[in-house]
């Protein structure tokens, strides 16, 4: 895997060479028209995702199996045009990574994407603290241009389903589109010349996931940042009033961030003569930061300090007997806390999501749950057009079938055998 | 100093606010017309540099002295529309990173937009290995919408001058444009409502200086990276026969590269077996490598293997005595060998530089010398207008008035006193 970097304007006439993929994305572009003071030829598209580009070169440098497997990965931003926009969830530009891969074979392509979005699940559990339901989209769900899509759902605080990251097996869409074949290919799947067309996959998280950790984790206080994400772990707040005491309690204070620096614990001692430690405290809570802790006189006396976890109640957060002002022992002391911070996070997200998902066995019971703020979980064999009705009827989309089934049957919905465990919910 | 990312499409109404700036980037821009299938109501240019957006949120940001400084840097891709391109050095787009400040005193953000340009002079000489010349632009060839701006000049290969980085002393020209003010300015400074408008400072470096980095070091067999840059700083390269020996020798090579990984040296073995020894020593020459190691089974033997330095020409390469085979050995004397040719790029890049530039009395003399292929440099006290005669009866233009200025004196142009002295020259 290797970063790379493509061209952000795409000439429309590359948008239209994948049919599925331009009926798709044909509403949500930026146009560009004039560059230079002149009228373009042909207009170009600000990047809604850049599956067209990459195949353009592709096509380009992949001549023979042994250019396989090729696996690109792109920083950058895209537009998508919205008409309702959310912070961080939806809206018109964001930031994202775009993994492109080719390869020679079927089963590796679709391999790849499902390794991908199971990376992306472990990212969201053990980083982001989300425990995210990984699965197959739907197909009316699905990326326009891909064979299959593949997801993480994460739940936030409000029920809603948040779509936080998704991987595609692209078949060999594109590469027909943009003629990217190699020679050597499994016998049979050659054409006239020899040649034959990779199979692919994309995958992309997004700025998005800054909303999802917001919305997962946040409560009236403000963020709740898990610790391995928080910029800022550890809020050091000296107590001091104007003049007396300060350079004893400030001096402590640095010395505690410093020995948290020393093994990797991001701590930052907020000194600013001119707020009240409690407005301090309201400040650097709105932020999420996981620790506070409190250094005044008395306590560079006694050798210990107050400190209060930001992922339990307001009232609940003072962590019994402080920690000591040693500075090792307090760094120490604050890293092992900042684990306990990360788990508690993660259990009560699980424990919430776990609480609100419920399993339906009829259509009348799915309109229920998702009427109460449920995620309804049962069994579907239902048309495309079953799931439209599900979706006009009551706001909820097909979310997954996630990769862990448990216990289908009969579809809820059309009574039909062989269904696969669905979710479905409202969402972002 | 903190990361922070401003829309890419920008208001067409915002660039026209500062007049400089929309007549210097008017016929550069590309526009976004249609959004979502309709037509705008007002066009969009995809950013060609980010002052005016990011001064429309510093207007809403900055209420007091207290915001004050405020340091903002963003890494991401721009436009502007180029006629002629050339690979890395003149492209349609580019990533850079650029930096916006605001201050509440215009000798701090004159004293920001120095330290920048003297962090990017400090950045190519020592990791790049480019001896740049710092100083200030000429009136003419500054940024549109700065007081001043500050630029670093690269000589390439071809003698030609490369501008390779600029930091502008922006004054209160956006200010003033969007409104970005302050209460608490110094005595004199505010206006009748109390409020005084912020001194900014604005400085970038591109993917340009990638160019730079092959124009200046390259030679007639590829590039040759400083090994502070370079992403493979050793190749290690195993010499085998199909099938026999080839079990020891790549042992050998992946045990020099685990040692050179575990002291932060960059190597990579290259153990294909359908390529020759030739063709990757040309594979790899070509990308700039800065050290090969070659171990065949004689040199496992020896205990022994030979190195050659890219840094030095084509048969005057090799390391006497090569290196010894004992891993940790073999690590600490290619980071000793890699320090060396970073110091002799940077020796071979000055000696050049310092005998391609010319002291010049005279205009007679400056279009000699340029005529030739030397930068001139001179006592200059022209006018806008004489600039723009050098520039179109010799093709060069005024690169910068170096910082360390060097016995000015009379103009060589008009024999005015009290000239600066120039650098002139041809330029990318």
């Amino acid at each position: 895997m290797q970063n790379a970097y493509f061209p952000s304007l795409i000439p429309m006439s590359f948008l239209a060479r994948e049919a599925a993929h331009v009926e798709g994305f044909a509403p949500e572009l930026a146009v560009v028209t004039s560059g230079g003071g002149k009228e373009l030829e042909e207009p170009l598209a600000v990047r809604p995702t850049s599956e067209t580009v990459v195949n353009h070169m592709f096509a380009q440098w992949i001549k023979s199996r042994r250019d396989l497997p090729l696996m690109l990965n792109q920083w950058c931003n895209v537009v998508r045009w919205e008409m309702r926009t959310r912070p961080f969830v939806r809206t018109t530009e964001f930031l994202w990574q775009e993994g492109h891969t080719a390869h020679a074979s079927a089963g590796e392509a679709t391999r790849t994407a499902v390794d991908f979005v199971e990376l992306y699940a472990r990212f969201a559990r053990e980083v982001a603290a989300i425990p995210v339901i990984a699965g197959r989209k739907s197909r009316a769900e699905s990326f326009a241009g891909a064979d299959t899509t593949f997801t993480i759902e994460a739940m936030m605080g409000d029920g809603r389903a948040l779509q936080a990251g998704t991987s595609h097996d692209l078949g060999s869409n594109f590469a027909k589109a943009f003629g990217t074949r190699f020679a050597g290919g499994e016998d049979g799947t050659a054409d006239e010349s020899g040649l034959s067309f990779v199979h692919q996959s994309s995958w992309g998280v997004s700025t998005r996931m800054v909303g999802g950790v917001i919305m997962a984790h946040g409560d009236d206080g403000g963020a709740r940042l898990p610790p391995a994400l928080a910029p800022v772990q550890v809020i050091i707040i000296p107590i001091f009033k104007k003049g007396a005491d300060s350079e004893a309690v400030v001096g402590a204070a640095n010395a505690l961030a410093a020995a948290c620096a020393s093994i990797g614990v991001r701590a930052k001692v907020d000194a600013e003569a001119d707020k009240t430690p409690g407005w301090k405290y309201a400040h650097w809570e709105v932020k999420g930061v996981p620790l506070r802790a409190e250094v005044g006189p008395r306590d560079v006396e006694a050798g210990r300090c107050a400190v209060s976890r930001r992922d339990l109640p307001r009232g609940e957060g003072r962590v019994e007997g402080g920690l000591p002002l040693d500075p090792a022992a307090f760094a120490s002391g604050a890293a092992d806390l900042l684990d306990q911070v990360q788990a508690s996070l993660l259990a009560q997200a699980t424990a919430f999501r776990d609480s609100r998902i419920r399993d339906v066995s009829s259509y009348e019971e799915l309109k229920a749950a998702v009427g109460e703020g449920f995620w309804a979980r049962g069994s579907w064999a239902g048309s495309d057009a079953d799931e439209a009705k599900v979706k006009e009827e009551t706001g909820a989309t097909l979310r997954c079938f996630p990769f862990e089934q448990q216990g289908s049957g009969a579809c809820f919905m059309t009574g039909k055998e062989g269904g696969e465990v669905a979710v479905f919910a409202k969402s972002y």
